[in-house]
C-alpha cells in the first residue's frame, strides 16, 4: 500500500519532535453517550432485584456502627434495634427521591467543569495504591513527589477528567497529616476536578475547609466541587469512619459515592443476581442516609466489585460476572434515577503484562456499555490495587480516549460526501489521495500512540520495545513537558497557611508507615 | 478473609496435579446468547446504509474478475459492462432471500455439531499465520508438526468450536500440495468442525473430495460440514481465485464466508458509516452470487476489518471504529436475515505483551456485544496476523470461555435460595461456609486459570512468572495430555490414499516457501 499521501512527511526523529511540540493536552469534555446501553435485565427482573433489596432492608436490616447515624435514623422514622436499622421501603423510596439526577461537577478552571449524570460519563484515575511501579519499573513505596507526578499526568491526559486524590499513598509524610498534602497536590498540579479524602471524619472536614478556600464557601454550598468515597462493609454494615466522612461531605452538599465493597462469593451470595440484590440494598441504605443528613445533597450510587477465587481466596477482576453485575447495577441506578459509579481497569496482574491488558480492556468495555457516570480507577490500577503503574497509567488513559470515541457513537454528518468518494474512486482504486480522505482521516479513525502497529522489521529497528517501555518513555516526555496550571497566589498561600496550621495541630504519627 | 472452607485443599503441587488429571476438555455447546445486542443504528440508519449500498451496486457496480462469474451474472439478468457488474436492488434482494438464516454445522463427532446462526455464536481459532511463536517463544516459520499441535490444542480447549485449517502455514511441505496436509491435519487431530482451504479453485475441490470421504458425499450435499472464506479486494472487486473457490464450495452446498477486506481509510472512505456502506455493498454482491451458483446454498456475511494508521500505513486493531463497525455490520446482517462472521482478538503487538491483551479483549467484548455468529480468529492472533502465539492461543481460548459465560447472561434459577443465604448470614457475616455458597461457587463465578490473582508474595514464591510463561506451560501440559480422537481406520486410509494420489498428480513447487 502506498502511504505517500498520508505517511511520508511524519516519519523519523524530526517528525516525532514535531508531534511532541504540538501535543494536545486539552481535556475532552465529559463523554456524552451516543450508543445504546447494554441492559440484560427485563423490567420485571429489575423489579425483582428492587423488591429483594427492599425486603432485605425491611427484614434483615443494615448495621450502622455509629451512634450519630442511629440517632438520625430514629428521628427519620426508621425501626432501629440496637445497631441494626430496619428500613421500610416507603421510607427508602421517599428519601432517595431528593437525590439530584444530575449536577455540574466544578473544577477550579471552569473550562474543565463537568456535566455529571444521565448520559454523561467521566474518567477518574485509580487511587489508594500503597506501591507504585516507577519510571524504572521498580515496585516501591511512593512519595509526595510521586503523587505529584501522577497529578501532573492526570492534568495532561485528555481523557482523564480528574486528578482524584491519593492515586498513590505518599509514604514520606506522616499519615495523620497526609490528607492535607494529598489534597493540596490534587489542587495544585491540575486544574481539573478532584476527589476528597474520607479516611476519617476530621480529614474529610479538612478537605471541606480547603475546598472552601479554593472555591469560596458560598459557592461550594451550592455547587459540587469535590467527590468523596464511602465504602460499605459488606454484608450490610456501614461504619463510623465512613459515616462521619459522609456527614462532613453532605453538610457542604458535596457528592458522596456510596460504595458497597463486594468480594463476590465471600461477602455476598454465590451468584450474580443475589449479589446485586444485596449490593443494591446496601447502596440504597447509604444513599437514603445522605438525604437524612441533608435533603438534596448530591449522592452517587457506588460499588467496588470483585469476585473471589475459590482456589486462593484472592479477589479477581475482568471476569464475566463483574461485567454482568456492572450492566445490572447500571439498570438499578437508572431505575432510581441516581447517577452511578463503577471501577475501570481493575486487575490482579503483578506486572504490566498481557494479563493486565486483558483485564483492563474487558472491564472498560463492560463499563462503557453499562453507561456508568463516574468511571473510577480508570488509569494505573494493577496488582489488585496494590500498585499504580506509571506505564499503565498512560496506556489506560489512551484506552479511555478510545472508549470515549466508541461511546460517542457513529458520525453521519459527512455520509453523503463520503459516498461520493466511493463513486469517485470506483472498483479497485484507493482512497488515500482522495480529498475526503485527506480532510477526514484524523477524525475518522483513532490512531493509538501507545500501540505499535509497525512491521516487525520496523519494530526491531526501533529497538524491539514492548509497550511497558514505550509507555514509560511517554511518561518521561509528559513530565518534561508539564506546565503548571497556575493557582491564584493568594489562594495558594491561604491553602499553605491552612496546612501549616493544621500540621501544628495534628500530631504526626510515630511511624511514617503505621497504617500499611 | 478465611479461605478454609474453599481454598486449602487445592493448593500446592499435588493439587495442581489433581487439577490436571481431571481437566475438562469437553467442548462447550455453541453459545446461545442471553444478553441483548448492542445496536447503535436506528431503523432509519439501517435503511440509510442499505439504500447507499444498493445504490453503489446499481450505479458504481462491482468488478468480478472472472469470466465464469460474468457469464453467470449475465444469465441471472445483471447489467454486465466489461468486468463490471451492475446489480439492480430488486435482483440483489431476490437472490439473498434464499440464503438460510441458520443451519447445523456438522463435525465428524456428532456430539460436536453446532447450531449456527440467529442467536448462536461459535469461536474459531486464527488462521493463516506465516510465523508462530513457539514453545520457547521463538518466532520462526511453522511446520506440519506445529500445525498439528495447534489442531490438538483446538481439540482440547472447551470454548474453541473448530480446528479451522491452516492456523499456521506449514513451511516444510510444498505449497502446491500443502492444502491436502492441512485439511488432513484438521480432520485427524480434532473431531470438532473445521474450515476448508480456498487458496485456489482446485484446492477447494480437493477439500470437497476429502470431506466427501470423511462425511460421505450424500450427507455432505445436504449438510454443511466445512466452511470456506473468500476475501474481496476492496473496493468493489472479487477475483478469479476466490470466486472459483466459492463455486467449488457452493456446488457442494458448503457455507462460504463472503468477506470484504477492509483497510479502513485506504480501501474505504475515511469514516465508519460510509465504510460500512461500501463493505455492505461488497458483501451483498458476493452473497447474491452464491445464490446464482446454487440457490439455497448456505452463505455467511463476512468481513475483515482494520483501520489504517495515517502515520505509517499500518493496519490497526482494537480501535473504537472497528468496534462500532462490528456493531453496525451485525445490524445489517440481521436486517438481511443472514448469519455473519467477524474477527476476534486481532492486534498488532509483536510479542504477547499488554498491547496484545488490550487489543484482544477490546475486540472480543465488542464482537460479543454485536452478536456475531462466526467469531473467527478467536485464538492465537498477534502481529497483525503475521504470527500465531502458542501462549496467546490458550489465553485467548480462556477469554472465549469467559466471554461465553458473560454472553449467556444472568442466571436466576437459585435466586430465592440465595436470598435466604443473605438472611442466614446477616450483617457482618461471611458466606464462605454457607451451604448455598459451597454448592454454587464454581458455577457462579468464573475462575480464570491463566490469570494470576495471588498476592505478590505468593507470585514471587512461585517464581515471578508472567502470563506468557504461564501460558506456555499450559500449552506443554495440554500437548502432553492430548488424546487422539480416533478417526475411523478405513476413512483414515481413504484420506491418505487420496492425498497420495493427488500428491503424485500435483507437481511440488520448486521452492518450499515461494508464496511468502
Amino acid at each position: 500500500m502506498s502511504v505517500d499521501a498520508v505517511g511520508k512527511t511524519r516519519r523519523g526523529r524530526g517528525a516525532r519532535k514535531a508531534v511532541r511540540q504540538k501535543r494536545d493536552i486539552k481535556m475532552l469534555p465529559a463523554l456524552k453517550r451516543g450508543i445504546p446501553l447494554m441492559e440484560p435485565m427485563s423490567a420485571e427482573q429489575i423489579e425483582k432485584i428492587d423488591n429483594a433489596s427492599l425486603g432485605i432492608l425491611e427484614d434483615v436490616g443494615v448495621v450502622f456502627r455509629d451512634p450519630i447515624a442511629l440517632e438520625d435514623w430514629k428521628k427519620a422514622g426508621a425501626d432501629v434495634r440496637g445497631e441494626t436499622v430496619h428500613l421500610d421501603r416507603g421510607l427508602v423510596r421517599d428519601l432517595i427521591k431528593t437525590i439530584p439526577a444530575s449536577f455540574t461537577y466544578n473544577a477550579r478552571n471552569p473550562a474543565n467543569n463537568l456535566p455529571f449524570g444521565n448520559d454523561h460519563s467521566i474518567f477518574v484515575p485509580m487511587t489508594g495504591a500503597p506501591y507504585l511501579r516507577d519510571l524504572e519499573d521498580k515496585r516501591r513505596n511512593p512519595t509526595l513527589d510521586d503523587l505529584a507526578n501522577f497529578h501532573k499526568l492526570s492534568h495532561m491526559l485528555p481523557a482523564i477528567h480528574s486528578s482524584a486524590h491519593h492515586i498513590v499513598e505518599p509514604y514520606d509524610h506522616p499519615i495523620s497529616q497526609r490528607h492535607l498534602r494529598i489534597t493540596y497536590s490534587s489542587m495544585k498540579h491540575s486544574d481539573k476536578t478532584f476527589m476528597g479524602m474520607t479516611t476519617s471524619p476530621k480529614n474529610a472536614e479538612d478537605v471541606m475547609e480547603m475546598c472552601a478556600i479554593l472555591f469560596g464557601k458560598e459557592f461550594m454550598l451550592n455547587n459540587p466541587v469535590v467527590t468523596g468515597n464511602c465504602n460499605g462493609n459488606s454484608p450490610l454494615v456501614w461504619d463510623e469512619t465512613m459515616l462521619g466522612a459522609m456527614r462532613a461531605f453532605a453538610k457542604y452538599k458535596q457528592p458522596v459515592l456510596c460504595s458497597p465493597f463486594v468480594l463476590g462469593g465471600a461477602n455476598t451470595p454465590a451468584g450474580v443476581a443475589p449479589t446485586v440484590a444485596q449490593l443494591n440494598a446496601e447502596a440504597l441504605s447509604a444513599l437514603a442516609y445522605t438525604q437524612v443528613i441533608q435533603k438534596g445533597t448530591p449522592a452517587i450510587y457506588g460499588h467496588y466489585l470483585s469476585t473471589v477465587s475459590m482456589k486462593s481466596g484472592a479477589p479477581m477482576a475482568g471476569t464475566p460476572e463483574i461485567s454482568l453485575m456492572n450492566m445490572m447495577i447500571g439498570q438499578m441506578a437508572r431505575h432510581y434515577n441516581i447517577p452511578w459509579r463503577t471501577s475501570n481497569t481493575l486487575g490482579g496482574a503483578k506486572t504490566f503484562d498481557a494479563q493486565a491488558g486483558y483485564e483492563s480492556a474487558s472491564t472498560m468495555m463492560a463499563v462503557l456499555m453499562s453507561g456508568a457516570n463516574y468511571i473510577w480507577h480508570s488509569a494505573g490500577w494493577n496488582e489488585a490495587g496494590m500498585h499504580c503503574s506509571m506505564a499503565k497509567f498512560v496506556v489506560d488513559a489512551e484506552q479511555c480516549a478510545m472508549g470515549y470515541r466508541m461511546a460517542q457513537g457513529i458520525k453521519w454528518d459527512d455520509f453523503d460526501e463520503a459516498l461520493q468518494a466511493v463513486r469517485d474512486v470506483g472498483p479497485g482504486g484507493h482512497y488515500l489521495g482522495h480529498p475526503h480522505t485527506l480532510e477526514n482521516f484524523q477524525k475518522a479513525f483513532f490512531m493509538p500512540e501507545m500501540f505499535d502497529n509497525n512491521s516487525i522489521e520496523q519494530w526491531q529497528a526501533d529497538g524491539s520495545v514492548e509497550i511497558n517501555e514505550r509507555a514509560l518513555q511517554r511518561v518521561r516526555d509528559l513530565l518534561n513537558e508539564y506546565e503548571d496550571p497556575k493557582l491564584d497566589v493568594a489562594v495558594d498561600e491561604a491553602l499553605l497557611d491552612y496546612i501549616a496550621r493544621r500540621e501544628r495541630e495534628i500530631p504526626a504519627a510515630d511511624a511514617l508507615n503505621q497504617d500499611l
